[in-house]
């Protein structure tokens, strides 16, 4: 992973990224009417790193969260969002979404763990909505561009938000980030999840670890490289990188606006 | 409204327009793995005006249709909705979504009506979405340009879809497709309304009809006038174009992905 490694570490250094993000978050909040952002804590890296970014550019005063337990999620992801959340003295809600998820599961059809956990993102995303509205503050998505580019999240659900202040940033430079930030350390060592199902972890769902993935998509997106030469200088197999470019491929329509009929285009 | 009319006219005929529609429904649904597509019906124009494109494209086999009534759903609307599957021969289904909006407001703080509004639009796309998932179908939004570009929409509730199909036509160019279409008059007719609360009418709560919301629109987007030069077209007073011109400039984040914090551009 030498080579790989030398691809991600070209990006700046987390000193620069960090206040870069801080004036992200500051000035687009600024320029809104919003009063204040509402964020989805799982306990997990991303949604930590984005609460402390947004906590240091905004004053915890404007800063709500969110947490959002099922029956998939461990109790101990709730507790270590609770605790960081109180550390940085901002207001916080625990909702248990189990109430309102058997509710759509009576008057719904049965289905798999797949559609059921994408049913629990777009809930958490109503729910964080909700409450922007009510606030008049602004929802602050936690994706990260690994996740992102290889569209690893539900689609207007933890992908549907206002800003996304560290979705330019793969997911072991967050990891990166996230240690600068001194997050707890069970927070930053934590494997990767989603908590969709019981026992889903992001590396074994996706086949790869996430230095593999990040190699791979920085060398295919930020360094345009085609699929054979990147096999090459990360000296992996090439059907590892195929299979990257393949989610990349297949989940364009995840990052984009609903495709419209253009009527004055060629396109139809 | 005459100079308006020679507007809107400019575009092609309904029975080109139409084609194009089935065109772009039918290529994007065969290139894509999707079997079929869920749409929401409401009994309205543009949810009606859509089915009957999406059937005639694909054929009602592949068509599952939605009608999700609330506490602010008219029964005429089900009604209308049902009776105009009934006839394209498309399998539908009806579901009151008053027991999963309960739900949310047990654990809910109160909320003023437009909160509650989008709520209940993101909650049908919850729905919409699971049967897709369950089916391995696509959701066929059903937007037009005007609320679109006006912003009169729900972000990630009815603005969330796979495809939209008549998202480049106006609320009176859909209007006139309907008629070719001869889809029922008393669909046809009906004033256009979100029903996210009681008696909530679009045109009174826009403070303009579609006639002339449509006519702004067009010389705005369409042919790139001035505010000044588009009131002076029209013989409007240039607050009506303002006011419309502030609602596309407000909505521009309903119509984009979430904002980003790019870290090698110059903008952050």
């Amino acid at each position: 992973m030498m080579m790989a490694t030398t691809c991600i570490t070209s990006l700046p250094n987390l000193s620069v990224v960090s206040k870069k993000v801080k004036q992200f978050i500051s000035k687009y909040i600024s320029s809104s009417s919003a009063k204040g952002v509402v964020i989805g804590l799982s306990g997990g890296l991303d949604s930590s790193v984005t609460l402390k970014l947004a906590t240091d550019a905004l004053g915890p005063t404007k800063i709500f969260g969110l947490m959002m337990p099922s029956d998939t999620t461990p109790k101990e992801d709730t507790d270590h969002a609770t605790e960081f959340a109180e550390s940085l003295k901002i207001k916080y809600r625990i909702i248990d979404i189990m109430p309102v998820i058997e509710k759509y599961e009576k008057i719904l059809p049965a289905a798999d763990k797949r559609v059921r956990g994408n049913l629990m993102a777009r809930i958490r995303m109503n729910l964080l909505y909700y409450y922007a509205g009510t606030k008049k503050y602004l929802v602050v998505g936690t994706s990260d561009k690994s996740e992102l580019q290889i569209g690893y999240f539900s689609k207007w659900g933890d992908g549907a938000a206002d800003i996304m202040p560290i979705a330019d940033l793969y997911k072991t430079q967050v990891r990166a980030l996230a240690r600068y930030l001194q997050i707890p350390a069970e927070i930053v060592e934590k494997k990767s999840s989603p908590r969709l199902w019981g026992n889903h972890l992001a590396e074994e769902e996706i086949g790869m670890n996430y230095d593999t993935i990040d190699s791979i998509l920085f060398c295919l997106i930020d360094e345009r490289k085609s699929p054979k030469a990147v096999a090459k200088k990360l000296a992996i197999p090439a059907s590892k990188v195929q299979k990257v470019k393949e989610m990349i491929d297949s989940s364009s329509h995840k990052r984009g606006i609903p495709k419209i009929a253009y009527l004055k285009k060629s396109n139809i």
